[in-house]
């Protein structure tokens, strides 16, 4: 894959799909597939549709591997499946996340995949900072318990669209990722399939997204799970849209449902130029940012 | 100075002043001193005071030369009051920023100086990000035609209370500069003179100083300059302090205001044990953070 350094060349018509998962795979599946028909017959000229977190799984720590699949075109259930919808649809594909399973190492990761309009993949990430967490009277949840950690900042090429950046959920609280995608790909937008929850949700949701999008003056995509209260981990919801001046211009309620949103090109040069912090970094003075002190001394 | 990475170690008491600034600089520097004796009246266990950017001076490109000065306790002027403000009232005093001549280059610099209890020039930061900006509609500001910027992020050491960061107004956009002061410093804060105007503030003030405060997990301050709408430069106002967990604890309105604050270092080990980002960072993955693509082929 040529990674040519494009900013967005033109409009891109998104559709998040914030979608439940349950126990089923098969009807997880069925789920994704019908509203990929049904977000297609409200906007055909739809370029890309997006998918949440865990859409083929339960989100739990003890259930990863019981789900997990190699990611493979030819014989990966989940992988054919995307591939096939992206395909049949003609239609870019950022398929949310799924269990993982390396077959070399016997690993389970939770990885994205991005298809293109032929079906071809054209993306991989396997999240990078896994969701270890411990918040008193809140939630407690710890991925590493059954996953492990990618190694890489994603990016990929969009076709004629640009370039495109892509965390997962818990990646977003890194700056990094964000500004990789931005500085090293000139993406024109970062693309998370995350599912924050109840406590984190209402905390920092918004707020990270939007902030990403500030920092790197780009577009911030989230596509969360709808919130099921009969799993054992409430999803926050709020799929979101925002755009390079750090305003919302997509919100999805808690249910289920299909968020529509156009990126609009002309807002990159525009803001960019307007305070342009893209080309007034001192990379001189910031050779201290790429380490830390011991974190053993806090 | 020695500097011990120590986190916050007892509780800081702020108080921020949030003045304005015309165009005689004794008025200005009488201005600055009846607000600390009126800060420390109201609150005489105030252990920091810090002053807005351009508190002795107009905030305008063609007034910095005229009204700069060398830093020097022994022969620069405001540098002289600064340091026996704090010595005099026992305070710690973060002072704003001024226009520095630098006698050797012949340069001016926007420059922050930051004095202990007993006086000593602590911590000089010159703002290392010029304010260069063009919104169309809105507010163009050209600091780069007077101003040169200053070759460091900066960190100083508070005695018992441990390390703070500081950046000045426009620096606050780019997150290097916290991210240095957290990761190298183990700082408890990151304290920013800043005055946003009233096209950048309503866009961007709350969201930057929230969002430096969650990706570090760390106190972030911001002090204005009072809105004078008689001067050509229309400053924000709300003063700010922004807790460890993105929660805005503080702020001022839009008038001159002596703004009172806590910084409770409870609060820094269980925000960061409760989503462990500090000690998650995947430090591997991020070298390509550390530059940019050739910012031409945007």
């Amino acid at each position: 894959m040529s990674l040519i350094k494009l900013p967005l060349l033109k409009p891109l018509k998104i559709a998040l799909l914030q979608l439940s998962a349950g126990a089923n795979k098969q009807t997880n599946l069925l789920n994704v597939e019908n509203h990929v028909a049904e977000a297609l017959k409200l906007r055909p000229d739809t370029d890309l549709i997006m998918l949440p977190e865990c859409f083929n799984s339960p989100y739990a720590v003890d259930k990863f591997r019981e789900y997990s699949e190699v990611v493979s075109v030819k014989d990966g259930e989940t992988t054919k499946f995307l591939s096939n919808l992206a395909k049949s649809n003609n239609v870019f594909l950022v398929g949310g996340s799924i269990p993982e399973l390396d077959p070399v190492s016997n690993q389970i990761y939770n990885t994205s995949l991005t298809f293109d309009r032929n079906g071809e993949l054209i993306g991989k990430h396997r999240k990078a900072h896994l969701f270890d967490i411990d918040i008193k009277g809140g939630i407690r949840f710890k991925e590493s318990d059954s996953l492990s950690p990618g190694n890489k900042a994603s990016y990929f090429n969009l076709n004629e669209f640009g370039n495109i950046g892509l965390g997962i959920c818990y990646d977003i609280r890194f700056p990094e990722l964000a500004a990789i995608a931005q500085r090293k790909a000139n993406a024109f937008a970062m693309f998370y399939p995350g599912a924050f929850n109840t406590t984190t949700g209402p905390l920092h949701w918004h707020l990270l997204a939007r902030s990403r999008a500030v920092d790197n003056q780009f577009f911030v995509v989230l596509c969360s799970p709808a919130r099921d209260l009969s799993s054992s981990y409430h999803a926050y919801g709020h799929s979101l849209v925002v755009d390079p001046n750090g305003n919302i211009v997509a919100e999805a309620g808690t249910d289920e449902e299909i968020l529509f949103a156009e990126l609009d090109p002309s807002l990159l040069p525009t803001v960019r130029s307007s305070i342009p912090i893209t080309f007034q970094r001192r990379f001189d003075i910031y050779d201290d940012v790429a380490s830390s002190y011991t974190p053993a001394a806090n």
